[in-house]
């Protein structure tokens, strides 16, 4: 095993360091989320850090930093309330990708990439076409963490769009017979294929 | 498209609910949390909510309940400081699940399963032998959630222990060829293989 500690850490070459930094946490979450602007220009932005908060009520989380990239998303959270969270299926990756790209805020990532933006009945915010899970959000708060300044983005599901042959009896989605895909540190995208589920567990006796 | 709106989600049966939200983020990472109490006792426990905060300082951070289980976990976390973060690899996802059961504090879920404690040089907290990324971690502040009351507990890495063989040039750390797996939703666990690395994204001219 080779060991880096906290000295060697922030002595390495920062490329170095941001690309095994981003890798160690595990898998993660593979999401575009869509927003619009109030001039009603719309936006389309990978994010790998959205994650499960609670299901009662149904809350998600995302981390980001305002002052930096992707301001836009932020931006036009805050000033409409809503957003999509849109899984990125295997088909896309490399589309998905490039909206890390920085846009200037009137390019549409929508118009610059084969992702299409799909509008749904009764929800202002554009969705990623034939993604397999999408939802619409609402922004709920933000919550600031002071010792790497970042925030995060805390929202609940409005509007959860799934496609039904995933869903099994229960009610888990099987992400993986949707080709859905998890990111592997900054630009590493994984396929997935389900091994088991194991249930809840109880002691042994 | 299966579409739940809150509504719909707020009246679904209770497992069917918390299956549907904990697969709907999309896949998580895969990590088993080690600490010991001030006792000796050791514990270890699964989490899939780790996230990556920050490279500068490197900043990691999870979710949990306070009030709920896992309690030990937490308990040991905030009296001593320390925790190991270990990715749940393929050949020991089946008692990195079981290790999800509410045991009493006095019993270790490395005597009730297969998973084996490591310990290392000047480190307090056990790690999960074999596991191709240990981490120990300084526990620096935690962040409540209001709308959902759970908790972010924010960590910075000590020591960070990579598998040699799974470390890029520049950094990466290729998880799939490590065999660490993913979770979907409660209790499903999937493996990876890497598609793609893209780089560096700027606008297209």
């Amino acid at each position: 095993m080779k060991c880096f500690d906290s000295n060697d850490i922030n002595s390495l070459d920062k490329i170095f360091r941001i690309n095994l930094i981003n890798s160690c946490s595990g898998f993660k979450s593979a999401n575009l989320l869509g927003t619009i602007s109030t001039e009603g220009n719309t936006n389309v932005a990978v994010f790998s850090s959205v994650t499960h908060l609670g299901s009662n009520p149904p809350t998600l989380g995302f981390i980001l930093r305002p002052t930096t990239v992707p301001r836009n998303t932020y931006k036009n959270i805050r000033d409409m309330g809503v957003f999509s969270i849109n899984h990125i299926f295997e088909e896309i990756i490399e589309d998905a990708h490039h909206s890390s790209a920085k846009y200037p805020e009137e390019i549409s990532e929508f118009n610059v990439t084969d992702l299409e933006a799909e509008f749904k009945e009764g929800c202002k915010v554009p969705f990623v076409k034939n993604s397999p899970v999408q939802m619409e959000m609402k922004y709920v708060e933000q919550v600031y963490i002071k010792s790497n300044d970042v925030i995060m983005v805390v929202a609940q599901i409005e509007k959860l769009f799934v496609n039904e042959h995933l869903i099994h009896e229960d009610g888990f989605i099987d992400l993986s017979s949707g080709n859905v895909v998890a990111i592997n540190g900054l630009d590493g995208y994984a396929a997935l294929t389900l091994k088991e589920r194991f249930g809840y567990q109880r002691p042994k006796k």
